[in-house]
């Protein structure tokens, strides 16, 4: 297995390379800053007594854990705190191989690029199901893809990179059908904060002892730094995750688990709120510009995500580093997300300059 | 694989429940705190811009990176920060085996129980050599363990459970003999600062590429809940690390590794030299205890435990568990870590109350 560094980094580190002034919309960093809560929850961490800075339990502390299966309505077994939603997915992908249960993985196409990435450091092939053209689910397509030796469906919702809500009864279909199969479906649901229809539902409604459910604090709280994410297990299944982990990690940084505990308590209750309707303000402002230049685009559903297509002018990294030099605009080239969106760029719209970026994108194409 | 909970949180949680005052020795929790910069600099991180909360480089903090490079006087490319000690040998261990130059892992006995469960994780066999009688490196019987099998060997120096600090000459040997059967040897060196004659001698010294150093700051700051480790690799298996790194858990967690960097370049020098006389002080007082109660114990030369073992009295979990109710000492029992010590009961020296630990187990087996 030999290091590849993903594309994201070779376009931040191009775009910080760069003359001149270039407006950031690579990766999926929140740049509106935690609640006050975290902030002061992490000082007043650092002023404990000295055994609050030793082992949490393995699968998180205790009170994060009940905290986040009340919020969830699930049980607290069922809950392991994990590094980010990224240890989540790992730890969910893994417990569908090992259980000799076929080595296949459905991946939707666009797919974000550490879903093939932990399949195959897993053993596992990836194959890769294209969805709807607005990023829906293709049910039929992933229903004639599966056979006995699919282990594993991961489905992201609200989607990464192409902000569709999936349909609820679309995933209850999928998890029926992997029951069938023998098969664990996965659903990431680390932006679903960022539901701006209303209308997303989360598989935890879809009761199956073939459902993982993954999700993280890295979104929601804007602090990707701090590690901190959970995966809600089947019982069947919650024990040999809580294994995987301990052996891997030992535990999730203590400082981090207790900062999100208490941001969770104290927060503002409007501060998730309010970041969503800054999310719709910045979605509109730069559709309207990208109308108004002609270009073709996605309106998302959820997420943090706009695709944007130019007449003649695909999205390779050629290209996007040319629109890094040339207007200073930072996107994310669409052959990052497989073979579907390879036309298209992707602009995460986490930064407060997203309608400058949209005018200086209209000046560009127009 | 099932979840198998450790034998070390089974006797804690039995120590926590029991009645009466017990004085906790089971785990390796440092309990004189972290030096005074490590929490001015977490109380400062929770100040900063809130970029500052956003992923770090998936590979560790840059200055971080540096800052251990000088110090333990290898190329900064070589080092990835990690989630704690354990995520980093998890990477050394996996490198070994993804090799395919067999699948047969060489662990010393008695063995710290990470270690055997890693390998099984990892799809390896764990093939068990015992030390000799004081903790030390059995060469010959390294030497005819080995094989074309043989993918890994594991050392930990200063060691868990023994106290031995092995034999740089012999460690040196193990290297050479695992580069004619293309083994990788990891040495986990997490206990380096506790070296209390001052014989301790890094593998670093030893230029292979089949040498993997792993360490982190768990003991040496007092934090085992902050999980930050790392790995120093050979050139031609850093990418490969960083690869299964970014793939497991994206990044370590920032807050973390902010305040190990500046705890590092602001603590008082003193701090890990008050450390190690604090240990050898405990050491003195709890041999010099056990030896008065004619029990059998060993002197570490390294580390924060001792082993002891008492006539007719095994140190299986039944007889740990009843020490616990009938005196209120709480330690390790033998046959955690393999099965050579399975007469002998560990004893963790990380509580000011050592003395009195020992005086309760003169009284109870004079």
């Amino acid at each position: 297995m030999d290091y590849e560094e993903p594309k994201f980094f070779q376009v931040m580190q191009y775009a910080a390379e760069a003359d001149g002034d270039v407006i950031d919309m690579v990766s999926g960093n929140p740049d509106w800053g935690p609640p006050a809560a975290l902030r002061e929850a992490l000082s007043a961490y650092a002023d404990l007594e000295s055994d609050a800075f030793q082992y949490p339990p393995s699968d998180g502390l205790r009170e994060l854990r009940e905290t986040i299966a009340r919020r969830r309505g699930v049980d607290a077994n069922q809950v392991v705190i994990t590094v980010g939603t990224g240890e989540a997915n790992y730890l969910a992908m893994a417990r569908a191989f090992e259980r000799d249960a076929g080595d296949e993985a459905i991946l939707l196409d666009p797919v974000y690029p550490y879903y093939p990435g932990k399949v195959e450091l897993l053993g596992g092939t990836p194959r890769i199901v294209p969805t709807e053209r607005d990023g829906g689910i293709d049910l039929d397509a992933i229903r004639s893809a599966m056979s006995d030796e699919t282990a594993l469906v991961v489905l992201n919702t609200p989607n990464n990179p192409t902000g569709a809500v999936y349909d609820p009864a679309a995933v209850e279909a999928v998890i029926e059908a992997a029951e069938r199969h023998d098969a664990l479906v996965v659903a990431d649901e680390v932006y679903r904060e960022f539901d701006y229809a209303g209308e997303f539902e989360s598989a935890l409604a879809v009761d199956s002892p073939n459902r993982i459910v993954t999700d993280g604090f890295s979104k929601s709280l804007a602090i990707t730094g701090f590690r901190v994410g959970y995966g809600v297990f089947p019982a069947e299944h919650a024990d040999a995750a809580r294994t995987r982990h301990m052996l891997v990690n030992v535990a999730s940084p203590r400082p981090s688990q207790y900062a999100v505990l208490h941001a969770l308590e104290g927060m503002d209750p409007a501060y998730q709120e309010a970041a969503r309707e800054r999310m719709q303000k910045r979605i509109a402002a730069f559709t309207d510009a990208l109308e108004a230049a002609g270009a073709e685009y996605t309106t998302p559903e959820g997420g943090f995500y706009v695709l944007a297509r130019f007449e003649g002018y695909p999205g390779t990294t050629a290209n996007v580093e040319r629109l890094i030099d040339e207007i200073g605009v930072a996107g994310m080239p669409g052959d990052t997300f497989g073979t579907t969106r390879t036309d298209w760029i992707r602009f995460a719209l986490v930064t407060p300059r997203v309608e400058e970026a949209a005018e200086r994108l209209a000046e560009r194409f127009v």
